[in-house]
């Protein structure tokens, strides 16, 4: 029997994205199920009750929720594919630690500076700054973070790649000079180049729009 | 040679809690080194310079952070001792969906059960009664989350099985009797009862003053 393989996701999430680009990278036949927030599916409620969110994927019937969880899954399950973890398990711990820490700490900071007021930013600056550096010594020499070849911290901080952009155009703030972090600055570079990636990100200009919108609704208590 | 593995905790965290009873499991003999968190040491600052918290495992030098990528090393790294998961990606997913669930939103009813103030605490007694239902229903006949043995997601909820009684002492709210959730009550006592488990639980009345002492303060405003 062929896999039957569902993505719910929205034209934005980049946790959703993340999804994308492994069953790209697995070369697994997907598809995608584009939700809108406003006015969830009853299909993506029945099949994530409790977060009622996206990314969800749906493998011949049964869900998989949680980005990171869902990564896990699909390296497991489609193993002949391009792997997303080394096969050491003290690499893939490093890998796991910096995931997380991408979407805890770095993820906040970044938040700060898209919806805080002029002092708040400068503050979520410094802490982004802080992060940044982490990830700048945690990439070393190597062209990505998985090594030669995409891996599941790339997938996991591969936001970063074209949001830290768009955040730079709506906040007036720079955030990764190519001086200050130029492993990053490279990295960000080859891996929005790298073909299954490029050809998955959302339209920049809407990304922009839709930020924009965000910090002004927020800043205005709207939100 | 000989594998060197060393483990930082407190005698109280629960996070820690989950690689003692990983290691026991595994059969993987272990130096303890207890941090007292208001006087930190500096190796404890060493090996984990991004949280500077416990749990921290040192195994041949290399420092692994966060308990569940360092159960995941566990398990990765010593592939012949007791299985901390299944071998089936689904059943793995679930355990990493339910344990990131009790992390967070279990973990967060729970804690405003323990510090808030009455209208927060029926408030957060009903978010922890809907978030045990669903851990009640992932148990299902099983005598463990991890089906006839203890697996991983039981190790990522087993503090439900002491500090929830803990707590029910401290703040007058029972939470799991045993009409509502039989069978996490059993759960509670198989888990807690099972002689890996019940030799390593720290001492129940240190814990009761614990806990009490964080309510007073938090309370007071001066946590």
């Amino acid at each position: 029997m062929a896999d039957e393989v569902k993505l719910f996701r929205t034209w934005s999430s980049p946790f959703a994205l993340r999804i994308v680009w492994a069953l790209k990278l697995k070369g697994v036949e997907f598809e995608t199920i584009l939700e809108d927030l406003a006015n969830k599916s009853s299909l993506l409620l029945e099949n994530n009750p409790v977060h009622k969110k996206v990314p969800v994927l749906v493998h011949n019937g049964r869900s998989v929720c949680e980005s990171f969880v869902i990564l896990e899954y699909i390296d497991e399950t489609w193993t002949n594919g391009h792997p997303l973890f080394s096969k050491d398990p003290y690499e893939k711990a490093e890998a796991r630690f910096w995931a997380k820490f991408g979407d805890e700490m770095l993820w906040l900071s970044v938040r700060g500076i898209l919806l805080g007021n002029e002092a708040e930013q400068e503050e979520a600056k410094v802490q982004a700054s802080e992060h940044l550096k982490y990830l700048e010594e945690q990439l070393g020499g190597n062209k990505y973070f998985g090594g030669e070849a995409i891996g599941f911290l790339d997938l996991a901080v591969g936001w970063m790649a074209n949001l830290v952009s768009v955040l730079e155009e709506i906040t007036g703030h720079g955030l990764i000079e190519e001086l200050n972090f130029p492993l990053l600055w490279k990295w960000m570079q080859d891996f929005s180049d790298a073909p299954v990636i490029k050809e998955s990100w959302p339209p920049r200009d809407k990304l922009v729009v839709k930020f924009r919108t965000m910090r002004d609704l927020y800043l205005a208590g709207k939100i």
